[in-house]
């Protein structure tokens, strides 16, 4: 058989910016769409991304003193009906599970659902768990002693999306959840402001996108929480996009499952409440930061091949020449516990593999041949600005060691300054409108109306990402866009994810 | 309030096995049930176990050329029928999705189905993923070039079981699942043995239970397997468990999912695969190989905590300068990446500490007062065999160190003989009707035959664990204990979980 061809034409990102995104993550080999409508498979390649950025928040979950633990898939449906707004939120497009059991089909091949093994009370597979979570602390929970709780559960959710996306919105995804009871509503919102900040620091120093803190608006708040803290992040399109959500839940759920504690003089109280989560659509914002018409552009931090090493050569013991070259560098880098991956497919010309390599976006090329072995070099060159280098075999090693860092600094500044760029203060409704087809954050002054945030979404399709807490607070007075009445403070709109 | 009372109280394992089981995984706290029939809450002390188990396994499959990936939850009723052994196998009890929505109940309160949300085809919730792998594998697979395909999954799997028992049998459990396509029938056998040999390696040299491979006999392989590799270990009462099998499918999955490669020829071919799993059942087995009357035995490589350390004291100074001590300790046994907890809860009685900790399995406990810190020591005490020793401060790194492999050998050592002490041969039917009251694995030949395998079991409820490949391999001519017809080999006959 000949050279295999690598297919990694993509959709131009100016083009159809929706069709690029798509075509990245098929043609990368992240993930693809299954037989099961709105569900993914996420593709090895992918999972190790996944991976990578799980076994850094759960290094981060666990040093701030959170356990992990599972509850179950299915949650009774009468638990949803038990708080109010949860309700309303959660249990509407949710996979319900009727029946236990399937039979031969009486009237021909196949199997059919067995009527005699009808549930008596359908179960929901979980879009989340409070519900169960909070029914299960009930018995966990009798004495001041026995709080905080500190759980986290990794876990798959399901919510019958209508229109998925892989990554950003699919009907299964993959994701943690944090449950935590306390015993004071002082130390919930402690626990609900730790938890963001451990998410923007995530993505902020791993994922290289920089995020802004706030409060999200009542409208925007999850389904049963007194307060809802979130990180939102710009993607290359101007688009925001909600990275990770941390809900002060007040009594809520201890109410709805009466979880009470008895306090250190004997009374009786309920218990207050945080849940917090991340997911599988971390990725999607992973991809649509810092990508490019050539492919991925994956920060060193999470990139499941930091450095590729593609050999030049004739025949097959120029093949054995050039790896042996590489394998010193590589098992010194190895040390250093970079991840190398040594490309001798000899089926597949040079040039295709430089583009696969740049296509799944690793982070470094090195590239070497008989002349580099002579020199005593390699051609190193960079994905994030495609630059390229001649470096002595003596100093390999530290360049790399250096350049990893350089590349993740230089991915969380242009996706800074980008954002930088692309955010404005507006303060007239015939600017806002004209502004807002521009993509960015919208820095205004709202009259803090539920009414007045509706009808700007209903005009605009752009919503208020948060109230913001660190990045570009405005606390001045001033006059809302839609309504001019009076506010103190700007906050951000954007269209979003 | 006054100091806290533990409950720990289990019942006698000579009394009760099965309820001194369900005992000791309740109070030691490492799982309850849940309010969902069947389901398990895995609580933290037990997740961490289950973490422990994971990360191991999970290097050993990397290292063994694995990578990670994740697949639908759902599958289509019909990929069920494809596979006509697998049908009759698993698409039985099991969870049935019918609907995507609930809707307020119009005649009252709460949610209800809403009718007009049924589905066209009905999801199962996966009881394994065979089928759904190999609809994918179809659009992964076109030349010899993409083979072997060597994915894993880390999921939660559910079968309607109708008795459950924490851990070992529950609807909802926790498992991996390995599958594999291969070019050659060679290539796959040797991967299904590669597998069940790191699952062997992995119970015995981590969990410290001996275990026997050995091939299935037909009656017991997996639904569409035309072998089954497994591994058997002995509990404490004399019963089988199953603690992981490794399945060569044949091209039985290929044929039903039409997943053809091009060989070098250009010929195409239906591939070869295979499947193999272990699940949080394996926590089952590690409770029940070693614990003992006062509670759990958890053996060094997979206790959460490896180390408790008790202070004794008066008085809050006193507490504190205990803890001092401990500390210095401390801190050195976490270099050596040995898991430390110091006990300073001032509301639990000495005694009831010890108690806990040794219904928790705590390998190590360590007790220091006011005369060990004069005197420079510590009194160590060891769960496996509860002795107790005083210890200088100055050897006391490398002493818990040499203790721990120590505590891990000796556990196994402990269940290896139990083992050898609980196998013996038998010849005879009038024998064999006695000594599997006796519980125990009992070596005997056998026809080869289903029907005398069934015959088998109807009577005395015993089934062939396997016909083992490594221990207990006794090759002789001889006659069928049952039938008296002649057979080649002893195979091992047991009651199991």
């Amino acid at each position: 058989m000949g050279k295999q061809v690598i297919n990694k034409e993509v959709t131009n990102k100016e083009e159809n910016y929706s069709k690029w995104y798509n075509d990245l993550v098929v043609k990368a080999g992240l993930a693809e769409s299954s037989a099961v409508r709105g569900c993914m498979v996420i593709k090895p390649y992918g999972y190790a991304i996944w991976e990578k950025m799980k076994a850094i928040l759960d290094k981060m979950f666990k040093e701030t003193g959170h356990q992990n633990a599972y509850f179950p898939l299915f949650i009774p449906k009468s638990f949803f009906s038990k708080e109010a707004e949860h309700v309303a939120g959660f249990a509407k497009e949710c996979a319900v599970v009727t029946h236990h059991r399937l039979m031969n089909n009486p009237d021909g091949d196949g199997v059919v659902v067995d009527p005699s093994a009808k549930l008596e009370e359908e179960l929901i597979v979980r879009p989340t768990s409070e519900t169960i979570i909070w029914n299960t602390y009930k018995n966990w929970i009798k004495s001041y002693r026995d709080l905080p709780i500190l759980c986290n559960q990794w876990a798959n959710v399901v919510r019958w999306e209508m229109r998925t996306r892989l990554f950003l919105r699919t009907t299964e995804f993959l994701w943690q959840e944090g449950h935590t009871a306390h015993a004071t509503s002082q130390e919930a919102i402690e626990e609900t402001q730790r938890m963001v900040d451990v998410y923007a620091k995530f993505v902020r120093e791993y994922m290289a996108i920089p995020v802004v803190i706030g409060h999200k608006s009542p409208n925007e708040r999850f389904a049963g929480a007194l307060d809802t803290l979130c990180i939102e992040a710009m993607m290359q399109d101007g688009k925001a996009l909600q990275a990770g959500t941390s809900h002060f839940l007040g009594q809520n759920f201890a109410k709805a499952f009466d979880v009470k504690y008895a306090n250190k003089k004997g009374e009786l109280e309920y218990v207050w409440a945080t849940s917090w989560g991340v997911s599988t659509r971390l990725i999607g914002a992973l991809i649509m930061a810092h990508s490019d018409d050539n492919g991925l552009v994956l920060p060193p931090e999470l990139a499941p091949i930091q450095v590729v090493m593609v050999p030049i050569y004739k025949g097959e013991e120029g093949l054995d020449a050039v790896v042996e070259y590489f394998n010193v560098v590589a098992d010194q880098l190895k040390k250093e516990n970079i991840s190398i991956k040594i490309d001798t497919r000899d089926y597949i010309r040079t040039g295709y593999k430089f583009a696969e390599w740049e296509l799944k976006g690793v982070p470094i090329r090195i590239v070497a041949g008989p002349r580099d072995m002579e020199n005593g070099t390699f051609e190193i060159a960079r994905r994030d600005n495609s630059t390229k280098e001649i470096v002595s075999k003596d100093n390999v090693v530290e360049y790399i060691k250096n350049l990893l860092t350089d590349i993740q600094k230089n991915i969380y500044k242009k996706a800074y300054d980008f954002r930088a760029n692309n955010t404005r203060k507006v303060d007239t409704w015939e600017e806002f409108k004209v502004e807002i087809e521009k993509g960015g954050f919208l820095l205004c002054h709202w009259d803090g109306t539920p009414e007045t945030e509706e009808k700007i979404k209903q005009e605009t399709k752009a919503t208020i990402r948060c109230i913001p807490m660190d990045s570009f607070i405005v606390k001045e007075e001033g006059k809302c866009v839609y309504s001019g009445k009076p506010s103190k403070q700007r906050v951000i709109f954007a269209r979003s994810y």
